[in-house]
């Protein structure tokens, strides 16, 4: 559709009365300058923790067609409550609930992936020159049971209705005012990046700078949808835009991120037989759990020690498995590690520019950083260091490639 | 379907997560004494006026459709809750909001009328042996829209799927232990019914015996599904059973009832043109104001003195409406009385039988209590007393017919 803007507004945006009616103030706004627009919103503040909490005093594992019921109560909220404040202000405005929206979903509750729009009702609505509201974290199923999408939700209602729509832009509202070369809570002098491309910013969310999540900027890429990220609390600021990288051949570090929250596992003196790695990564793979850098190093003749690193979260559950694999395979020794972290350079075609790699490791080693494990990728150059240093380490790569300029 | 039980839990039944689980049991214990079940519930106790205090922050008068979508959200997380509750327990279960059971209803949000019930989805949920838990008080429009039902919304929620489904039995689970002879809080001696006719109810109800929601009733009789009322809180107590009246001609009086919220309204010297009393109330009932005890009194020729009575909560607008009437005819004058009462006796065919009547009249008589008006219809006797007079008046008469026996 010409002209439509999508905008998706998070919990923080929402998060009381009055931060909604500025919030509907701004919408009248943008309306008024001539445009459609669809607002995907999500649950008021930690509404949603209020439920879950809700749910766990009546069942330690309530099962999860019924915690999607209930979970998608917290956006229904926002919706109308978003639709009232319009209406005060007297523009024509509609609620609709995910399952109203047509967004369809598969059956995978409390982590559904979207499969189509059905958007004839959000076009007929936009038609009449309404506002449309939407819930954002919601779907429907194809037996009609209401489904949410899981992390990073609500982004992806918004991108997946503006793909849809073929919208001129998606704006993702947050409480901070943009994608910036570090955390600005550990590097005093990261910048606002203006432009971003789509690949950078996923190797960024991925690393751990936790802006966006990647399924809704993997969506926005599939799509080609502009995104852009900015805070809801500063009109004036225009946050950063992410899209494609339309420069050739240039290539330079875009951002630095810091993953504290892993740990790493190592599995010593596994007898080295054919397909024997591959048995410990298809059992974790059954547990769902994702490995990230993975080193094999072979000490002596015919045994391996392996070692990978996965999220805090999952490092109890990663750890039995690797202990029953231990076991089967007659491995000597399961050891753990949470005093590491992943430093990561992010950039275009960065590992393939031999400087900046080198002006990487010569930081760290000026530093006096040692290096556990390198991974790279297309666009980033991840180490593993000890978590003491890390933060240290972070503020120098971050001047190290002029990023603080 | 053969073998069905529908239940209807209030909010007060649901009003917290202690009461969720004491209710999951017992739905459980109906269940596995092999029955099928589907139980209706209403939003945790203030659940509503919450959510209602909310949309009053924003807007002092809410769009309807916004205030349905805002306000379904409670019974939604009352399903869900008891769903979880019920699963628990191991039995199969599951939740359906309004949409999702298929009840149909016209576009008058905020007090909508059911229009149909689409069986298909719960039929197939009870065939495989679930518990289905549906969200009273909320339907569907032709335009996929969210609507909620009004005053007795759950109850008739209840009642039109207990209707659909041809159940054995719908029973309303509420704070109260049945249907009394009159309001215990006034009379002690009050007792609880084991029968009562739809009829008797109905007219209990529209007399201020506040049990039951008359649409509840008047549905339950068209389908002639038996209704029973009873308490949550105690399982031995078997309740008031609602049903047909299968007596052949036997009258008596069944209950007592007192309505205290009601004005009364007198416009007085009213030229006597014909029409002119069909103008009056076809002004009221255009302002969707129900008229109760009318009176007519011609006091000398050519002049009329009208007489009404209305609830409380519209007594206001009643007046602004009088008034506007009384200018636009001629009349002289508009008086209002607040301190007149409603005391009914309530029993099938009750108004054919001399004995009776004389008997209430004589009571009042001796009790020096004052008659403004006399009303009555097949199953009921009202008059219009002095309020100061009126709950003592209402005392005598219950032992007068012997219900305190």
């Amino acid at each position: 559709m010409k002209n439509l803007l999508v905008q998706k507004y998070g919990g923080t945006s929402v998060g009381s009365i009055d931060k909604i009616k500025k919030i509907a103030q701004r919408i009248v706004n943008i309306k008024r300058s001539g445009k459609h627009i669809i607002v995907i919103v999500s649950a008021m503040g930690d509404t949603t923790d209020t439920l879950v909490d809700l749910a766990h005093q009546i069942h330690s594992n309530p099962p999860s067609r019924e915690m999607d019921v209930l979970l998608a109560t917290g956006e229904q909220i926002s919706i109308s409550l978003l639709a009232m404040a319009i209406e005060l202000l007297g523009e024509k405005v509609i609620s609709l609930t995910g399952p109203q929206v047509g967004l369809k979903t598969n059956s995978t509750h409390k982590r559904a992936r979207i499969t189509d729009l059905d958007d004839k009702r959000v076009i007929n609505e936009l038609k009449e020159n309404k506002i449309v509201i939407v819930a954002g974290f919601q779907g429907i199923d194809a037996n009609d049971d209401i489904t949410t999408l899981g992390r990073g939700g609500s982004d992806t209602s918004a991108v997946a209705i503006a793909a849809g729509l073929n919208a001129d832009k998606c704006e993702i509202y947050t409480d901070v005012d943009g994608v910036y070369t570090a955390d600005p809570r550990i590097v005093k002098d990261a910048k606002k990046l203006d432009r971003i491309s789509y690949d950078e910013v996923l190797e960024m969310a991925s690393l751990g700078a936790g802006v966006l999540h990647p399924r809704s900027v993997e969506l926005a890429e599939k799509f080609g949808i502009p995104l852009v990220v900015r805070s809801s609390f500063h009109n004036e600021d225009t946050g950063t835009i992410i899209t494609t990288d339309e420069r050739m051949e240039r290539t330079e570090v875009k951002g630095i991120a810091l993953d504290n929250n892993i740990g790493k596992i190592s599995i010593m003196e596994v007898p080295d037989k054919p397909g024997i790695a591959y048995r410990l990564f298809s059992m974790l793979a059954n547990r769902n759990i994702h490995l990230d850098m993975i080193v094999q190093n072979t000490n002596r003749a015919a045994v391996n020690d392996i070692s990978f690193t996965v999220d805090d979260d999952v490092l109890q559950e990663a750890l039995e498995v690797s202990q029953e694999f231990a076991f089967e395979v007659g491995a000597q020794k399961v050891e753990f590690d949470k005093g590491v972290a992943k430093l990561s350079i992010i950039g275009t075609g960065i590992v393939a520019n031999p400087e900046i790699s080198s002006q990487f490791f010569e930081t760290l080693y000026n530093l006096g950083v040692n290096i556990h494990t390198i991974s790279t990728s297309e666009t980033k150059i991840s180490v593993l260091v000890d978590k003491n240093l890390a933060k240290n380490a972070m503020i120098s790569v971050h001047k190290a490639f002029g990023l603080d300029q």
